[in-house]
C-alpha cells in the first residue's frame, strides 16, 4: 500500500508559506503503516496539475491532493481531478445549506463561487468540513489510483483528515482496527530515549513505536492493530508498561494536544495549590508560559520580574550585601528569591530563576549557568544548578520548562 | 528561466520534519525573478531519485537538489547526480583539509565516509560550506538542465545559498545587478497594505514588490535590478519613498533578521531611557519578550506580574476600592498600574496591560478587550482601548506587540 501527496498552490511554489500540510499527512500515513514514496507541489495550473495527477496515478495506490478546494478562481483541484477521472461534479446539499446559512447570518451576499465549495465528485464519498465550507472527497477507483481530496487551510485539513479520512482509509485498506497513543517526554533526548528502547524499536511490528523530537521534548507514538479496539488498546497497555518501567520518570503526559504547562496547571488546580515566581534571566517567561493555560487564575496570583540586582533587593527584600556576598548566580540568591516571593504573596509554592542567559558571561560564569530555587510551604527550600548550552532563546526556554518539570515531579511525590 | 526543487530525504516523506528548505529556496528564487513550477520530495533511494532528476531535466532550466550530501550511507545525492550526468566525483582539497583538521582537533577517528563530504562533480563549481563539512555544487550543463546541490541542514543550506549560490545564479542567468530591501510593518493587515499599494504592485516590473504575511506582521520585499548596485539601490530608494508616504506610520524597521522588540530595545538604549511594566492578562509576556533581546539589562531593571486584583493592590499599592469601583478592565486601572510601576522602580517609562485574555469574559467584557496604559516621566499618562479577536494566545501576543509599537512611536516623536 503506497500513497502519494500532491500539494496544490502557487503560494507554496513562491515560498510564501511552508508546506506543513504535507508533513502532517505524511506523519499520519506513516503511523497507519502506509508508505509515501513521493511528495510534490504544483501551482494553481490545470495543465501541470493534470500532469502531476497522471504521473501519480501510474505509480501509487492512493493519490492525496491537498488544497485548491476553496471559492476563488484559483481553486481548481476538484474540477481538474473530476475531468481527469471523467466524472461530473455534484452538489452536497448539507454543505450547501451550511454555506447559505452562514451568509444569511452575517448578512453578506453569497456569490456563485461560494456554491462551488459544496461540490464533490459523483460516485465518491463527500467528506464534511467541521471548521470550514469546502467539502473533501474520497474516490475509490476500480481502474487506477484512489483519490483523496482535502482542503488547504490546516485548521480545516487536520480535523477532516483525523475525523473523516483516517477512518475511511482504515476501513478500506486494513481489515484490522487501529489504536494509537502518544506519550510525551521531557528531560531526555531523542537518542538516549531510543537507545533505552532499542530492543523494542528493533523488534517492532505490532505495536509499532516511533519517536519524534522537537527542540525541547520527545514524543513517542505507539500504534497497534487487532481485531477490535479493545484488543488493540490492550497491546498498547502492555507495551506502555515496559516503556514506563524504563523511562517513566521522564514521561510527563499523553496526547498530541498537551504540554508541560498544561499538565502542571492541571496538577496545581487538582491539589488546590497556589504558585508564584521570582524571575531574573527568564524575565517573566515562566509566568507568561503558565498563563498560556486557561483557568490559571485559580492557582496563580502574580509574581516578580527581578532582572536587576537592585530590584531583587527592592521588591523581594533581599539585602544587597547578601547578593553581593553570594553572587547573583548562586544557590543562596536562588533560595532567597524563591522564599521571599512565596512569603510576600502568601502562596504554597515559590520558584526562582537566576542565571546567565548570554551571550556574555556574568560574574565569571558562562552563558547557560542557571540556578533554580523551589520553596514549598513548611519545607526546606531546595535549589538545583543546571548547565544549559546553545543560544539565549534556548537557555531561557529550557530554564522555564525545567522549572515546570521540577514542580510536576514535586507535586506527584 | 524556471527552476525546480527536489528535496531528498526519507525523514520528509515520513513526516518527521517539515520541508522548510524548499520554502526558503523558493522564496529566494521568487525574489530573484526565477519561476518555480514544481517542487518534489523523494526518499534516500537512488532509483527514485534518478527518475525525479530525469523528469526535472526534461522540463526545467535549473534543477536544485536539497539534502543528501552528508557522511552517512543514506546520503547519495552527489553520487546519483554524477552518475546521471556521466561525470566523476573528485575531491575538493580545502574542504577535505577542513574535515581532517576538525577530527584532529577533537581527537576523533576520521572514517572514509567523512571524506565523501569533500567530493564534488568534476567540471562543476564546488561551493564551500561555512557552517558544516559537505561541499555544495553548481554544475552548468551544455546539453540539459543546470544542477545546484545544497546540503540538507538548514543551518548549512541557508548561508550556502545566500553567500555562494545566489551570486552564481545572478552572474549566470542575469546580466544585471540585483539589490533588495525588506520593510517590516506592524498594525496593518496584508490585504489593507496591498490595497494601499495596488497601483505599485500591479505596475511592478523593476523594482518588484512582494508582500509576506506572518500572524502578526507583514513584510514587503523590494527587489530592483540595474547595471550597478548603486543604480539598483537608487531605484529602491525611490520606490521606498512612495511607500513611506502612504503607509510609513506602520513601518517599524528593515531587514530579514529584525523584530519589534529589537527595534524598541535599540531605541531605548540609544535614548538611555529605562522601562518597566505591570502586566495582568499578559502575565510576564511583555517583559519576557523585551528580554529576548541581548543587552536589555541596560534599560530594563524588572517589573510586576499582577494577575490577581489583590496582587495589583499589594505590589502596586493601588487601593482595592479603586479597582472595585472602576473595574479591573478599565482606563483608570491601566493608568494606576502604569504610573505605580514607573514610580516604584524609578524608570522613565511604565507600561501596563489589563484586559480579558479569554476564553471566558470578565466583568461582562468579551475576550479580547484590552486596556494599555503608558506612563512617561513628567507627562500625563495615556491609555488606549483595544478589541482583539481570535484565541487566547493571539490576544496575549497581539497585546504585547501593540504595547511595543506604541512605545516605538512615542520614542520617535
Amino acid at each position: 500500500m503506497n500513497a502519494e501527496i500532491i500539494a496544490v498552490g502557487s503560494e507554496i511554489l513562491l515560498g510564501q508559506i511552508v508546506n506543513t500540510n504535507a508533513q502532517f499527512v505524511a506523519k499520519r500515513l506513516a503511523d497507519l503503516g502506509i508508505n509515501v514514496f513521493h511528495q510534490s507541489v504544483v501551482g494553481d495550473n490545470p495543465k501541470r496539475l493534470t500532469d502531476a495527477i497522471k504521473l501519480a496515478d501510474g505509480r501509487s495506490d492512493l493519490v492525496i491532493l491537498l488544497g485548491g478546494l476553496g471559492p476563488t478562481v484559483d481553486d481548481l483541484t476538484k474540477q481538474t481531478t473530476a475531468k481527469y477521472l471523467g466524472r461530473e461534479l455534484v452538489i452536497e446539499q448539507a454543505a450547501l445549506a451550511k454555506i447559505e446559512r452562514s451568509f444569511a447570518e452575517t448578512q453578506r451576499k453569497m456569490t456563485e463561487n461560494n456554491r462551488l465549495q459544496a461540490l464533490y465528485i459523483a460516485g465518491s464519498i463527500p467528506l464534511p468540513n467541521e471548521t470550514g465550507f469546502a467539502v473533501g472527497d474520497f474516490y475509490q477507483n476500480s481502474n487506477g489510483s484512489d483519490f483523496l481530496l482535502l482542503p488547504g487551510p490546516p485548521s480545516e485539513l487536520r480535523p477532516m483528515f483525523v475525523h473523516q479520512a483516517q477512518p475511511l482509509l482504515e476501513k478500506n485498506y486494513f481489515s484490522q482496527q487501529l489504536a494509537s497513543r502518544v506519550m510525551r517526554f521531557f528531560g531526555i533526548g531523542e537518542s538516549l530515549l531510543a537507545s533505552k528502547l532499542t530492543d523494542l524499536i528493533d523488534q517492532q511490528t505490532n505495536p509499532t513505536l516511533a519517536t519524534y523530537a522537537k527542540e525541547n521534548e520527545v514524543t513517542l507514538r505507539l500504534t497497534a492493530s487487532a481485531d477490535s479496539q479493545i484488543h488493540a488498546r490492550e497491546k498498547l497497555d502492555k507495551l506502555e508498561k515496559t516503556i514506563q518501567q524504563r523511562v517513566g520518570e521522564f514521561c510527563y503526559g499523553y496526547g498530541d494536544d498537551n504540554s508541560l504547562p498544561q499538565v502542571v496547571v492541571k496538577l496545581l488546580r487538582k491539589r488546590q495549590l497556589t504558585i508564584t515566581a521570582a524571575e531574573s534571566l527568564t524575565a517573566g517567561k515562566f509566568q507568561a508560559t503558565l498563563a498560556d493555560v486557561p483557568g490559571v487564575s485559580e492557582v496563580f496570583p502574580g509574581g516578580f520580574v527581578t532582572y536587576a540586582n537592585q530590584v531583587k533587593s527592592q521588591l523581594l527584600k533581599i539585602p544587597a550585601e547578601s547578593i553581593q556576598k553570594n553572587g547573583v548566580v548562586s544557590s543562596a540568591t536562588a533560595t532567597a528569591m524563591a522564599e521571599q516571593a512565596r512569603k510576600i504573596l502568601h502562596t504554597n509554592i515559590g520558584i526562582s530563576f537566576t542565571g546567565v542567559a548570554g551571550p556574555d558571561e556574568l560574574e565569571g560564569q558562562p552563558a547557560g549557568t542557571v540556578w533554580i530555587g523551589l520553596a514549598l510551604k513548611d519545607q526546606e527550600t531546595q535549589t538545583k544548578l543546571f548547565h544549559f548550552s546553545k543560544t539565549r532563546p534556548y537557555i531561557r526556554e529550557r530554564t522555564v520548562l525545567t522549572g515546570l518539570d521540577w514542580i510536576r515531579k514535586e507535586l506527584l511525590k
